[in-house]
């Protein structure tokens, strides 16, 4: 992976791996992407604390890896996953955090 | 939008309409969100040439915008598309940009 071009960092895209929908984006530096791969569980390093967080890590929504692929210039990855707990990965209690309409 | 968590960009995921495959994540700032707006074809901000780039503007395969959503805190855009020419998105001549899987 190239982690240069963005300070350390590559967006992650999670998929939901049953229903295609796209479910929210974060990034990953080198050691969230090593603890997601090694413990199956989408883990992120959150820009505004400066700290590694396992997402749904208080919800109990975590989000379990199925597959992890990475793009042509390997500086992004696409994480599909299984969504766990009540299913909801938005924070506002939507299913996606992209529910809103750009018009 | 909030364009200040990434110096003036947000990454755009580029999705198609029809099938919900996740083809590419480019990076999009103000102006490229705007032409990407304004002409329904999506606009990118190359971080390496510094420029605006329209997907497809050489090969044909432009990416025409069904729908743009954006994510809970604004810092993200989901590009839903329909692909035109030969229907590939990848400078490899594949569908998608994500077609190596993480082993």
């Amino acid at each position: 992976m190239d982690f240069e071009k963005l300070n350390g960092l590559v967006p992650a895209v999670i998929q939901d791996d049953a229903t295609n929908e796209v479910l929210m984006v974060g990034f990953m530096n080198a050691e969230a992407l090593e603890t997601t791969r090694r413990t199956g569980y989408a883990t992120f390093f959150s820009r505004t604390r400066g700290t590694l967080w396992t997402k749904g890590e208080t919800s109990g929504n975590r989000l379990a890896v199925a597959r992890m692929l990475v793009d042509c210039d390997q500086d992004t990855v696409l994480v599909r996953v299984r969504c766990l707990g009540d299913g909801n990965v938005c924070h506002t209690g939507q299913r996606t955090c992209f529910f809103e309409e750009l018009s």
